[in-house]
């Protein structure tokens, strides 16, 4: 029998375990644009009551839950402040534009992270006719183009001064939230002190198939529902899907832990490699590490591939590996083995 | 042990059969984002072939695949034209304005049906810096509003005889196609023909629970992958609900004569009650009728309500029976005996 | 000497008089991006007070005057009403969709006015995520495509209680408001009890070159600026504008009672040629009239051309005469020479 | 008799000479949303013509011509492509978003320059749903924001050699495009070759009251009057703010050096002064310079506004002096004289 492949591309690619997939099948289910799913229902309620948020809206993706907070938060001619990686600017095929006709203040972080001095100091004037308003802020924790770096409460509370004084809306992409809080040893709890609107992803390191949920105010989810109406995202018997994220908040939360530290190992790894020549610091399950000029990155994940591993370009002699629920300890043996086996002769190809 | 609630509100009300829900969960999964999902793609696939078109992309909503549709054939400035009761216009949020910037030129049909003279008198003189430029004609097959009417192929014909030579486009919203084609006999075959784009709903009569799936030419599926990307349709292992489609497309389809009877046979009921005064003719699954002014449609909701049924308003005095999957013959038995009950007394309460 | 051509295709074509000149010329002027430019001031305050509201803004168009009020008071996802001919919708390049992201509620009017039981009758139901939420009534008077018909009085007070009573905004099109004022002896005070904002053109029958007005409150027309910015209507010594407006309105509103004889005069002329098939009622100084079937419109309008008369086509068989500042007695008989001239020759051509 | 203001905020604020108004009200005019207006004609054709580019479009504002010029070259998820501090994203209202649903990947420049290795590295993969379309690169020349600074020829060269490689447009922003050739000596034939679009100014440093100037390929420019209709920008006898526009081209270009030159006179004054820590090189008629952290920038402009000089804060200690037409060398000593005279009182204020 062949060696499983290793998948480090994403935590999206986790199957469902069959635990889980009972959960689902055991779901009762209704109409939810009626709203009558009763899976759906207890998830929203159970993801809000976490971040001591009011109601939650069960969507088919991530980019769908950031794209509607942003839209219900702002106006066309408003501004939003985000990192100059963040995932709503970076990777959701210029959303902020097309839907919410919003403009965007890209700040440089630290790592993914902006502060809120950085976030005062980009706040447009207001009566000036020149300048959009500036309405929202949208933080990412984790971070994913900063390697799964991971806020401090203190500067989330910094930042939420800054927005409640100049009243603005502050939304967090929590697409890898739940790695932070087990990471950080955070409380969800205080994240609702904080945030207007959070999205939460059920589909990467929780294991779900599909799925995020957006959390706020009943004033917002409400609001939010009809922008879900017009994106395409209303569904009918969802509570097939809403029982996997019910499983996962359940069952998958605490086990972050280890993917954090199979990360740490495979980190302590590469940093080792004469191929190597930066690895990001780890703080979730995020290894994003550099390549030396010598070390072809087609080159090297052609290597990996042929061993059954599959890893991601990450830009310029980049790449990402990613730990989730399907790497197991074994794998990472693997691993630390194909990685000390990459050919000197890869180098320059 | 009580009878079971009758719901004729819609056919998106349908729960999955135990057949359906065994197909769904044996079905391979992948992360379809990265096109991995063999099940998704084997819908997608079976569907366009089906209808004779190249390529199919796996949505949440029909409304998802018809706001694509319509987005990728037009741009702001455009003007589509539709019946002025189209789903797409009435019932998507004004999402053709919303994520098209497109205008509507709104036809008044015949019971939801357009001809191809209103098309071609609708369209707008090109080089008029006043008028939008007209770019895409939606018909719906069938029609909600319409009561379920069919189109016939001849008139399909006309509509794509005058779009082509106009360089139009033309989109079919086809929520019920497949009523349409039991109820005719039509073959789907020949739809891909004169159609650009068919958006056909898994959740209605074909009692899946969540999916539509959009279907056109490979290049048009592939400038959809981007906007189903940044409206949030992007799934990861969705082969769970692609499953219970490609089941419904195997099962479901033929016994859709069932419902029709069953539409027809209440249909023949209500036109025997006083207190209706008219009811749409029934070509497929819907019964759309008006009370008479004595009669109270909030009393009479109320009544059935009373009896286990469950039904929609549908505008002024006007009432929308649907038939599918979990209506049975024992069920529409029940539905005669509380309609021939109706009381005197709820007439003008 | 050949005589003058007789243009009487819009009341946009006059040209100003050399005291209508001398005016701009003497104008002060300022950067009005900087709102110092006195004379644009002065209008912006002479059009408001006239009809009874804070503030006003100068624009270079009508069609921006109008865009910036229906994006100052709707969101996307929200809908306008208005009929179904009207300039906003017809012949302002879908402006409706494309700015606002707004969806339409057409209604059919008698010659282009609406009532109030038809607005109401159209205001969406609220807390359904299907539909749009109605936001804001558009209304135009005097209505362009309804040949210059005007509304009452009683009619504006009646929809402006519809809309109060619902929350809505009421807008009108004020193209030619003064042609409506002059003809029925209206209030221009009274319309800022009943309009939250009113579009006033300068270039139409008073005769200015360029620009129009946008009345409204304070707190409109400051969230109007910013929109006339982003929308390239920010002008900087525009005083030279604004100066042939506060010319025309002390000089040119009076005088629109002999445009008005001159349409009827023209109206009854037509009324008896055989190829005239219907004569619109004129009210103020449009004239619409349907020829024959048998007479050609290219031909007929070939046939003014040859007399130096110039008019437009309006839909099929529909022509517009349309009488202003450069039409006087002595072309009005010109243009009756030519019209019982018509050659029977056309017919058919 | 008080000495005139002197004001240094832009070259906006010039008013028309009296040789100039004489142009203007001499002019023939006629309705240009009917293409009629022959002086508005002349001066699209004689801009086109210098810049070796085939139309032209009479526009209200610079705003109104760039913004077209991103419109019609882009669509919905595409992205444009621009310095950081462009006039296009930072002072536009978020335009780009607004009008045309386009992202925006923001490049930091050489004040105000990017070069041909930033844009390419800048170009987002396609085939990636993930990611916008690029589409679109804009320059400004001279820019603002950089202190009037000048690509070279070669730098433009280069530029427009990877955006036609890629299949994007150039778009110019040319508000001061007449200041870089009178600065640098390049040929505005030479620009036709490199650039899709171009935008002109005639009411900066040329001295006409309004106006701009949209050049491009006859079909740009045809795609663009739908557009400018929809923006509000249909003007009718705009022949008067035209013959401005011509009136400048003949006469105002040249002069432009004289700018210059008082500009560097200006920046060697300011070079001495203790309160003065930097001064951006002078290349045509933007004096930035920024105060030492211990001058107040309310004071010093205040301590100037008293003497009748009237400049802007430009941000934090930055300010901005602008020459233009309406500044002669008896200006420039008074303002070097109250310079020298900035109390030191004003320290710390």
């Amino acid at each position: 029998m062949p060696e499983p492949i290793i998948d480090l591309r994403s935590d999206t690619v986790t199957r469902p375990t069959a635990a889980m997939l009972e959960a689902m099948f055991r779901a009762p289910v209704g109409d939810d644009v009626y709203e009558e799913d009763p899976t759906v229902r207890e998830l929203e309620a159970t993801a809000a009551a976490q971040f001591g948020l009011e109601a939650g809206l069960f969507c088919p993706s991530g980019t769908m839950t950031n794209q509607i907070a942003i839209k219900a938060q702002t106006e066309p001619l408003a501004e939003v402040i985000c990192e100059q990686t963040a995932h709503v600017y970076l990777w959701e095929v210029g959303g902020i534009a097309f839907h919410s006709g919003a403009s965007t203040a890209l700040l440089p972080g630290d790592r993914g992270r902006i502060s809120a001095a950085q976030v005062e100091a980009a706040i447009r004037p207001a009566n000036n006719v020149h300048y959009p308003d500036t309405r929202l802020v949208c933080l990412e924790n984790t971070s994913n183009r900063g390697g799964g770096s991971c806020y401090s409460l203190e500067s989330i509370q910094q930042i939420a001064e800054v927005t409640r004084r100049h009243g603005l809306s502050l939304h967090l992409d929590g697409a890898r939230v739940y790695n932070a809080l087990v990471a950080t040893g955070q409380s969800a709890q205080e994240y609702g002190e904080y945030f207007d609107s959070i999205s939460v992803c059920l589909s990467k390191g929780l294991g779900a198939p599909v799925g995020s949920v957006l959390l706020g105010s009943k004033a917002l989810i409400q609001k939010s529902k009809r922008i879900r109406k017009v994106m395409g995202g209303g569904m009918r018997q969802a509570g097939y899907l809403a029982a996997a994220g019910l499983y996962a908040l359940e069952h998958n939360v605490a086990r972050l832990a280890d993917d954090h530290r199979r990360a740490q190992q495979l980190s302590t790894v590469l940093q080792n490699q004469p191929y190597v020549a930066e690895v990001l610091p780890v703080e979730t399950n995020l290894v994003i590490f550099r390549l030396t000029d010598e070390m072809s990155p087609k080159a090297f994940l052609e290597h990996l591939e042929e061993q059954g591993i599959r890893a991601s370009s990450f830009g310029p002699q980049m790449i990402r590996f990613v730990t989730h629920l399907d790497i197991d300890d074994a794998m990472v043996a693997r691993i630390e083995t194909a990685l000390a086996a990459v050919p000197v002769a890869a180098v320059g190809a």
